[in-house]
């Protein structure tokens, strides 16, 4: 069972899962780096070695590590940074009221971080300290071999073993992750690694269709509930159940601070959406928004350390008006907010005309751009229509624009769109946009099911991970209908780990279904304690057995209570294996199937 | 709110649904008939009619009927069988203490249903009694007229509608059902009513490629726990979130018992696993199973009303040692059963030998034939093998056997299946069962999840319900673990009617938008109880919404906790669309979309 560890008002979540060590894994070319993974120790009647899985938890499961959310991760990252020599340390811009939706002079009654000693970087002046710089340069970095290795689970080349089979669309997954090839789709733009050099405490991760498929959780406040200390666990329970990145769409006040927070504990990279923070700035009066608070915004958040911003730089002045008759219209916020200002002027998208001034500033701090998909549909009804793909067009545009800038770009995907129309969305967005990542949101599959949403969007986040999106950004059964809760988030979140990996199945992963294999044959051999330890969420799937087996002892029975003892399949199945073994049966199979495994016979 | 309607000992949910009406069709080849639908009443500002929904509830939602579970629903079909003056009442089979699993004389506490003057019905001697029969003979029954207006929901042809779009992979989905079609998909083999002539209380449904995609949910007790009047307030709540069939799984004592509750008490269709119920008649000894112990248990249960059985008459001999090194062996317990008696004897499964004499006794009630898929994959490493694929091609020579004798029939599906194999599973069984249903559990697109099955196993079921499967049986959170519980039930509805939902959209059904747009409009105009009471499960949407804006103000509140008022992306596209009206937007959309749709612009 896992501790909390609390702090003044805090408590989050911490200690390991069960059965679970945490290693680490040294690098080759850069020796220092220690790629984080989880063990699962199994049982000793299984006679197999522990089982690596992948481990995005960071520190909270380290029982080596004493985390303090006062002071904030190790800054993991920040001698790489600084062994680089092209970033300086500048005097930040200071705090402001407004930044925390505050009047001037106004306190909060939120508690700020204590940043310390730390200092605001940025690459020195005309610097691309980007990843994909880097790459394009021929640099290998410790970032790049760092999600090598952790791809790899630490595994040496599958030499000899057959690759298992997958239908890839044209994804590109090699037996064995190098980090050149990572360098070298980081140069394509096929694959990004969101870093930004003041977000030092994340442990690097790589977004692209040639890798394993992540997963996002959106968290954050709203004008009408959620508090920072709810944020914070918010954060590091989604990271303990496998979200590889997570979004702060906070949007009501001291939404400032609530990040600072969030950032310094986070190893996994941090995504934002500064239109909504800047929309604050102007109380909520999209038409009174300019490019001047705007980039403010981008600055004061670029300093923090957020990794990725969604910018909806595609809704273009003209693809409103294709929404005219749409059955839900406009259904992102972003997307909603620049469409208002757009009309309130009457002129094209500011985003989209300073488009390279903000390349220039995402450049300076190695943020990714998520470029938004402000008119994604709201309904299987608006799928697939003029005003999406138009878009979808304009973002090719953009992302070239942000490449010629070595800026990192992932493109951003529906929404609700029925499962005939999603590979389309797949296909399009390849050829569009150079084959950048696609960071898509489900899409749901139906809309007739509020309250299961996570499950609609499951459907078709399965099958557009499997067609070649390269995160999948989760939704929970509360979409549609309120904030969600802890609970929600876990949901989701495991939902999501679902899909994702039945994707990275389908495609052929070479080593996705080791995992399946594994929990099969436990479950076969009614090594239950296994079979739960080896499960996405060993605590519900242990519960779950023990609503109707409680006794420890019936962990080592060999049936549950779905059949009982007479009518245990694999129970009876086992009997047929020994008696086949006995008869020899498995060359009688042989023979068989040597024989052509002719099994057409004429009925009696 | 549901009411709960007491009886003795039992205690089952009954009542409308919310803002939900039940209303008749009547028929025009048979005035006399009267199906049932649900039609929810829409808010006045929505300006639009009350919408219908297939309903499978049976009387226990007519508030209009008084249900008494001691004397079982009114048999709907009664008068319709004894028109056809094929069948003839006898003596039926004599109870024996065995099928409850009791040594002789000795006495049960489970009390028993009072048949009251029911009789026992067959078909005159050498009489095919089956809808298939009718069919082929040109005859349009009653209940093939039921199912034309069920499938339709009772509307008029939809003239001039434009036909939504979709990829149906070959599938005929008419723009309107007549009972005609009904007749010639039915004479084809391609659709089956299961409709025991004992069965007389079934409200007739199809199960077929070429109409709605159906779901099953299975119920019953095993030896480890459940009661009577647990398995009779599943039935009717599996029922009430949709379930369009049921089966009853029970393994443990009081079967028959049990099961006379539950058929008397079902508006669906009720099928089960006759070997389960042979199996406790030798005490759980797979050996000493016989035709005759078997042959008898048909004959019970096609007495008591049972509307399809599943038989694994597939499993043959030359087969079994082609499971002898999977990861997972054989999972049905069905399949297991039966391989290990064909081992014990090393003799043909008798289930095929006596094939024959099987379709005898099915043609003599009308009783379907669910061909068992005992060799199914239990797991992603055993998908698509040489198992597998033999079974199923006997299962399709089994077919044509069927047909020849007018027996209606579908076919087993798995199972365990990764994305990327599923299509194939259907393409077989369409090749090589002439087409005759396919009727699936899930597949479970990988196994690292136990505790969250039922959307492992909806992400595949969705999938194969586009490719071609009529028939989708659910799977709970409980699958692997343990026995469903009500929740686990309701979950487990809720979550395939959302995959067979989803499958009719993706095949272009032509009625299957209706609702997803009609939820939708409710949505984009904030008409929240709407919104909630268009969904499959309004009583968990409300209370979703409900946990972050209580007040019934917020019911009518124009955003919800989600975004909270300034972000609301919907109410922002509100003033966007009415400002488009008011510029003349929809129009310039028109201009746009006139002059090509030209949204390239070179960028500034």
């Amino acid at each position: 069972m896992p501790d909390s560890h609390s702090s003044d008002n805090f408590t989050v979540t911490t200690g390991g899962l069960p059965s679970s060590r945490k290693i680490h894994v040294a690098g080759t070319l850069f020796p220092d780096i220690r790629v984080a993974m989880r063990e699962i120790d199994l049982t000793a009647s299984a006679n197999e070695p522990p089982f690596r899985v992948y481990d995005t938890s960071g520190a909270y499961t380290d029982p080596a590590v004493t985390t303090d959310i006062r002071r904030g991760l190790t800054p993991l990252r920040q001698s790489w940074i600084a062994g680089r020599g092209d970033t300086e340390n500048y005097e930040g811009r200071a705090e402001k009221a407004e930044d925390n939706g505050l009047a001037p002079g106004e306190s909060s009654p939120v508690p700020k971080f204590d940043r310390g000693t730390r200092q605001v970087l940025r690459g020195k002046p005309g610097r691309a300290v980007t990843q994909m710089a880097y790459a394009r340069a021929g640099i290998v970095t410790p970032e790049m071999e760092y999600v090598a290795i952790r791809e790899n689970l630490g595994r040496a080349k599958l030499a000899g073993q057959p690759r298992p089979d997958g239908q890839s669309f044209g994804a590109d997954l090699p037996d064995y992750v190098t980090p050149e090839f990572v360098r070298d789709e980081i140069a394509r733009g096929r694959a990004i690694i969101p870093a930004n050099i003041n977000h030092p405490e994340t442990e690097p991760m790589i977004i692209g269709r040639n890798f394993l498929v992540k997963i996002n959780a959106n968290i954050g406040n709203s004008a009408v509930t959620s508090s920072v200390a709810e944020e914070a666990e918010k954060l590091i329970w989604a990271t303990r159940w496998g979200s590889d990145t997570v979004m702060d769409l906070s949007t009501g006040r001291n939404i400032h601070t609530i990040r600072e927070w969030i950032i310094r504990n986070s190893p996994v990279p941090i995504g934002t959406v500064p239109i909504y923070q800047a929309l604050e700035k102007v109380d909520g009066k999209a038409e009174d928004l300019t490019w001047e608070i705007f980039r403010d915004t981008l600055i004061e958040q670029a300093e923090q350390g957020v990794d990725y911003f969604t910018i909806h730089a595609g809704v273009r002045l003209s693809y409103i008006p294709l929404t005219a008759k749409r059955v839900t219209g406009i259904v992102s916020r972003g997307g909603s907010i620049m469409a208002k200002w757009c009309l309130a002027h009457h002129r094209e998208n500011f985003l989209y005309e300073h488009f390279e001034d903000i390349c220039e500033i995402l450049k300076s701090y190695d943020i990714a751009f998520s470029l938004g998909d402000g008119l994604r549909p709201g309904s299987n009804a608006d799928a697939n229509d003029a005003a999406q793909f138009g878009e979808l067009e304009t973002l090719g545009e953009l992302t070239k624009i942000a490449w010629k800038h070595d800026v990192q770009v992932m493109i951003e995907g529906p929404g609700h769109v029925p499962m005939h129309k999603i590979k389309d969305n797949v296909d399009k967005q390849l050829a569009l946009c150079g084959e950048a990542p696609f960071y898509t949101l489900g899409p749901l599959v139906t809309d007739i099911a509020p309250g299961y949403d996570h499950i609609t969007s499951a459907i078709g986040a399965a099958m557009i991970g499997w067609f070649g999106t390269a995160m999948l950004c989760y939704v929970t059964p509360k979409e549609h209908l309120g904030l969600p809760d802890r609970d929600d988030v876990k949901t989701g979140v495991i939902t999501y780990k679902v899909a994702a990996h039945a994707a990275d199945l389908a495609k052929g992963h070479p080593t996705a279904r080791l995992q399946d294999d594994a929990l099969s044959r436990a479950r076969f051999e009614f090594r239950w304690k296994d079979q739960f330890n080896l499960s996405l969420d060993s605590d519900t799937a242990e519960k779950f057995h023990d609503q109707t087996m409680p006794a420890e002892g019936a962990k080592l029975a060999h049936f549950c209570s779905m059949c009982g003892p007479k009518f245990c399949a694999m129970k009876i199945s086992q009997e047929v294996r020994d008696n086949a073994a006995a008869t020899g049966m498995a060359e009688k199979s042989e023979e068989f199937m040597a024989s052509g495994a002719e099994i057409y016979l004429p009925t009696t």
